[in-house]
């Protein structure tokens, strides 16, 4: 409790007054004031959130946490738990989406296993860190325990700073992965939202119409067996969440804390993302939404956070995949500031 | 005319056989089917485009024309027409957006002169191909005649081509600096939408209300006076359009007739790939639409070519610098369908 207590304590707020000069100096550059839109928006914020002049995001880490899911049990899957540590390797190999676009972009993936129900094959680049085999089916009671929760969110943090002590690391990126994790996630979106269920749940890797039913079915029951209480999300995620959503709240408190930008993916990691802004709400400033995935309730989420997405590609498939992608736009943002000429250095003329 | 007859009768539709059988192969890849969203329709559109089964878009060109126009003595922007040869200068100097964004993406952005209104210093990297010392003022009679409309598109063509034997281009990016220049693309949309030109008129560079409503009532009466036929495209371009304008539509054009997909940027550059695609109907399949502009008129463009925009972000710079960014979202399509692991490869589970 200490470390995620301290690390509450040591974010802070952005300096507005740089989003300020930062606007200024955008606009002594070679085009029209506010024409390059929000990516205008991304250099005043990463000057913000990082307290340097001409910031450089070189160094972009991806972070993707796995873990399993007890709910499962309830056949609201379209795909078997075994695919968890699967993928696992398949992110080892290089072989999932998120390595290809994680390269595209110079980002490094590292991976995590907070709780995949079966023991993994030791590798270099595997970082182990269980909390549990899988949570706790939570249609028969809490997913974890409130320690477990806290555990999980604390060596979330742990991880982060170690790389960031290791790598240096400019920007943080969130991934996931967990068969059965868009339930947990519907669960505590309609805790803290208060909207239905069946308003923030969505059909996960591609279930059918019955399945679909019965998810919304299984998780109303849950949060009415369990009685997570929005006003404590320590509760929520211990009720109804998952290790690695705990860890990537983990990871977000301590980007945040260490003033790195943090872009979080889709619907899983924007439900960590809002874990983190309830605990600590100015949180929230250090945070990039990557992309609008297609999973319903991540609309709900984002409106919570008050954050706009960079992308809306159609996607769905978490790992990080659109972290990565919105990381070269958030870069492309901080390259104009750092790259482009200005009126006078060009000799171009201003406005009439 | 012979080549630009030619060009047209060189685009054919692209190989729909090859959309449905490389979304067999991303459907093999370690994900949910389609969970890739609009990476996996870029994927399967570059593969029918190409005509190859393992496209690569290594190789990325940026071609910026530059050109000027009459209308400007209207009073119609909020920049002097100087600033078109300043920033000729500045691209060739690398200190615009479209440099920042285009090294960022590992892109090559060629200039153009097609119609400045000054003679431009010599440079070893500028192509100059002059049709006019800028356009006539359409306010008062046609901005071009008929023949040097087909001749700046033919110029436009001629280059591209040349671009492609010297440097073997994966995919072409359009871009355009010419002050005055959203008033022939608003009359142009006008035309060809048949909306009234308040619908599809925005403020430019940043124009104040009085222009705006000045802006409006000029293109009203230009296109009331030259009386532009929608029916034939070469007509509205000599009689509102722009050299610029018209060279694009020579890039789009040579891009479709060989095989190259070609990333439009905002809303002067679709305007030109509009032009393209009311030749030749055919060339929309090889066209992307890069990003969404701020401009108003940019929307009614594109629902006519019934292309969606790959990114939203405010933008509404021009030089090309939404399709820097797109170019690489594309980029990222094709390398999924190249990088990826199939189920069988990685040994994962499918869907129960």
């Amino acid at each position: 409790m200490d470390k995620l207590k301290s690390t509450l304590d040591k974010i802070k707020p952005i300096d507005n007054s740089l989003v300020e000069s930062t606007q200024i100096r955008l606009d002594n550059l070679t085009k029209p004031k506010g024409s390059l839109g929000r990516l205008e928006e991304f250099a005043r914020r990463i000057v913000a959130i990082t307290g340097k002049k001409n910031p450089s995001l070189a160094k972009k880490v991806i972070i993707t946490i796995a873990g399993d899911h007890g709910i499962t049990e309830e056949g609201v899957s379209a795909y078997p738990s075994e695919v968890t540590p699967q993928m696992v390797y398949n992110f080892l190999r290089g072989g999932a989406g998120v390595n290809v676009l994680a390269k595209h972009v110079g980002a490094e993936v590292v991976v995590v296993d907070m709780g995949v129900a079966v023991e993994l094959t030791p590798h270099p680049d595997l970082i182990v860190k269980k909390i549990g085999l899988g949570t706790q089916n939570f249609a028969k009671g809490p997913a974890m325990s409130r320690e477990q929760a806290i555990k999980a969110i604390e060596t979330g943090i742990e991880i982060t700073e170690q790389i960031i002590k290791e790598k240096g690391v400019d920007m943080l990126g969130t991934g996931e992965m967990g068969i059965g994790n868009t339930t947990p996630s519907s669960a505590i979106t309609a805790v803290f939202t208060g909207k239905p269920v069946q308003d923030v749940t969505g059909r996960g890797t591609g279930i059918d119409d019955k399945t679909y039913d019965h998810k919304i079915n299984v998780i109303q029951k849950a949060i009415e067996l369990n009685k997570p209480n929005p006003k404590d999300p320590i509760d929520v995620l211990a009720k109804v969440g998952g290790f690695e959503i705990a860890g990537l709240v983990g990871v977000t408190l301590a980007g945040a804390a260490n003033k790195i930008p943090v872009v979080i993916d889709g619907f899983i990691s924007s439900v960590a993302g809002l874990i983190a802004v309830e605990l600590k709400p100015e949180a929230k400033d250090y945070i990039f939404s990557a992309h609008a995935s297609v999973e319903i309730g991540h609309r709900s989420v984002l409106e919570r956070m008050e954050l706009k997405p960079i992308l809306d590609l159609s996607m769905r498939l978490g790992e990080g995949t659109g972290a990565a992608l919105a990381m070269g736009l958030i870069d492309a943002g901080v390259k104009i500031l750092n790259e482009m000429a200005s009126f006078d250095e060009a000799g171009v003329s201003r406005e009439k």
